[in-house]
């Protein structure tokens, strides 16, 4: 028998499975410059300690999107390995900060199962979980994606599909304990604009672009520790209908998030993840461009609220034309990313 | 109205302005891995805690250029975002070593403005700052650039061109507190070349050359936080006249400087920028080389001297044939850099 | 007078001649977290802080070849700047783990010498050791490499070979003090293979591929400070009969070792390198594939046994035909490492 470890097929799934996922990860200061190395992050609150401090935290956590890979990509191995498509996101959210020197770990319970009517696929629904080496839970989310039989002939499980909220509650979302905004300094977060000055409806074009290189995106998908293979062989690709490596969508979502400081740049940490959808898939050589829109706001406490925001990227497409969907509802061919998330932003400019 | 920054356009800057710059870093050790996986950078003093020791520092300081690109890219939103061309420094001094754990922040001040006579465009000369966590300058320098005009019509400022030191005095060049050359080992050094081994007109090919990757570029700009859009958006780059991503000036400034220890290993630290000029565009592709002339020499203390180096950089050119200008005083069309610092050197072997 | 090091050639080299190497370097968690990035390693022990420390270490130390590359790279200005070839290592041991914060240094002894009877090259045998800030010996290894000749009139020395094991005898093995498998967690180690599911002669193909860009191993090999000039030099290389960068035979043995994770994630310490060859060059584009065969098998201890494994790297093939020599013993062209290796692997399942 092989000891290779070939993932898991549909069947292999079962309703209420608990999946334990290899390789812990102790983070650092490191992971950190890699992020920014490969996204251009400028979040004030992530690159600088003092920032941080000024905010009441102990020093700067990890950008919240880089837990999030961290621990998505240990998933990988036990639960789409053999995925056809992920397929969505929805209740993701960030419970506590991620600091240097904590060690990451990821574990998923199965929740929904669905056979589709090919009888050849299915669609898996799992609910993960990050912890630290204290065992707290720093996020979960849940998503779900289309998985291979590995036998067209096993029998079909009972179809149980979870009810996903359409968004995070603003009141369910988690501000890190101790956070305030008594002295945000304007001026070193790069940006004047508060949770007063935005509205619902608000559209903001992030205006720069990023071209994907082959190396970057490999580089940070390892660093992930994420294994799905169509990101690294080329040898193998190029027999696929792509012919071309395909991009890790987290890759995707950091840079428009990092593009989209330029807008939002007091919007400063990703409370949740409300849903996302990888549109289209992008490849070594695609430039990306993001705009959002403001889909609501929630006063948190006295000190913030909270923005909704849909981020969309394009690919090779000016952000200046807002493009999402055709009046059939069909996306447009430049959009890559529609994604839905909960941002921390503080109320008003103290000086 | 735009919630995003396009820049100061010429008219927006004024004589005496004082511009505090966004996103401080706390910068780490990851910060030099990356500078030496991105440079090949072998300085003894910044590669060993030991080493660094064994010359009176606390422990390996951050690369001295890793420190500047750091400031500077802190600068690009407020100052260069429009620029049409960076077109020199002057007056860099390094004052104080920066450490792991350290977070750096810059300021600048207009020190001049000067419009160009076609009225589209003005040069603004700036005296930028970077600074540690406890407020103290950790280095300074003076950068002119050419910006556009947002309205070719606003009316033009006062001409006020600063008067600018050719050079670096000998005597303002600050030797971090403590440094010595007492057991400073020439073997783990990698050179067995000292001050008075050098003299003033002695010009040395590197030999080495260095191939620049497009992720490479992309990820060392963004690592240093800087934002210009003419380093990473190819989709927008392609109707230029170049056509090509452009590489950060200061990406060919740590690759000359790196390669010039082969002949330069005991020039350890950089103490001064006198004068720097990009003399022409660099594009993924090109192969690197450099080579150095030896352009003044003075006593520092007991232990160092300093050469005052002119470094200069080609591309795919031979740097064993020196080139430079012709006999029109016109740059070779390979010299892509023409830079002029101050490096600090032991004065003679200890063992 | 050159002051540029032109590297030793084979007339340079003296049976029992001792040379200390330049540049140490300490090393931190960025190197571990660039080697993730760069090979995508996954083993538990190097990874997270957690794991190491259920296993009685203080910490994760770094990984085992990430090391070696280290001490490698500095041998390089010195031992093989004029190589022709790298012909073999042999006697390899890793002899106590390395840690974020260590100081690594390297030095050789000249341990055989062979001119060719062209009279233009030889071959040098060096012995090279790694040590630590403590001045503790980390890992020693026997490499020869075949180098040009100055002058080709210069006399040939005594011919010495010196005599080399054909593998380190498993009572020669290094176990990491305090390393014990008492509270081994499969699940988080990712395999329910221990030392007793293997046998010898069983193979195991590692399925999985990377493709190899030239951003990565440039910045691989510049991480590691080695400083041969056919991985960075594209210009220089056009001219030469492969028209190409030559990537770090280093690079690809770290990379099937990551890969052969799939099939050998218990086998998680590299304890000793029996031998290596690096049949073929590779280049940018290549897809790297594994296959292992288990040679041997010793039992260490009550918690460990280790494997003796023949790691076999492929470009461009599939890793399942276990591709190595045809019946003439020539390598088969998709070769490029057929390397010797002992691991410490666990010897049974606890939970």
């Amino acid at each position: 028998m092989s000891k290779t470890n070939d993932g898991n097929f549909f069947e292999d799934f079962a309703l209420g499975q608990e999946i334990i996922h290899a390789t812990p990860l102790t983070v650092s200061g490191a992971d950190q410059a890699f992020y920014t190395a490969l996204y251009g992050s400028r979040y004030a609150v992530y690159s600088a300690d003092t920032f941080a401090q000024s905010m009441g935290l102990p020093g700067a956590p990890l950008e919240d999107l880089l837990a999030f890979h961290v621990v998505f990509g240990k998933t990988v191995p036990d639960i789409s390995l053999n995925a056809v498509a992920n397929l969505g996101y929805a209740e993701g959210r960030f419970l506590q900060p991620v600091y240097p020197g904590d060690t990451l770990s990821s574990s998923s319970q199965v929740i929904g199962l669905k056979e589709n009517s090919n009888g050849k696929t299915g669609v898996v629904y799992v609910r993960s979980s990050g912890f630290n080496q204290h065992g707290k839970k720093v996020m979960e989310y849940t998503r779900w994606v289309m998985v291979n039989k590995r036998d067209h002939g096993a029998p079909a499980p009972e179809t149980v599909v979870p009810q996903l909220a359409q968004a995070v509650s603003a009141s369910d979302l988690v501000v890190p304990e101790g956070l305030h905004a008594k002295n945000y300094q304007p001026a070193l977060a790069g940006s004047d604009y508060f949770f007063g000055d935005y509205e619902i409806g608000e559209k903001i074009s992030h205006v720069d672009g990023m071209t994907i290189e082959e190396a970057e995106h490999q580089m940070a998908t390892r660093l992930f520790q994420n294994t799905a293979k169509v990101h690294f062989d080329q040898h193998a690709q190029k027999d696929t209908r792509f012919g071309r490596r395909l991009i890790y969508g987290g890759h995707i979502i950091s840079l428009a998030r990092a593009l989209s400081f330029n807008g939002l740049g007091n919007a400063c940490m990703m409370l949740a993840i409300n849903a996302g959808r990888h549109v289209a898939p992008t490849f070594a050589g695609d430039t990306i461009y993001a705009w959002s829109e403001i889909l609501d706001m929630q006063e948190l406490n006295n000190d913030f609220g909270a923005l909704r925001i849909r981020l969309v990227a394009l690919k090779n497409a000016n952000p200046n034309d807002l493009l999402l969907k055709d009046e059939d509802g069909a996306y447009d061919p430049s959009v890559v990313l529609d994604f839905d998330y909960w941002a921390l932003i503080p109320k008003d400019k103290k000086q």
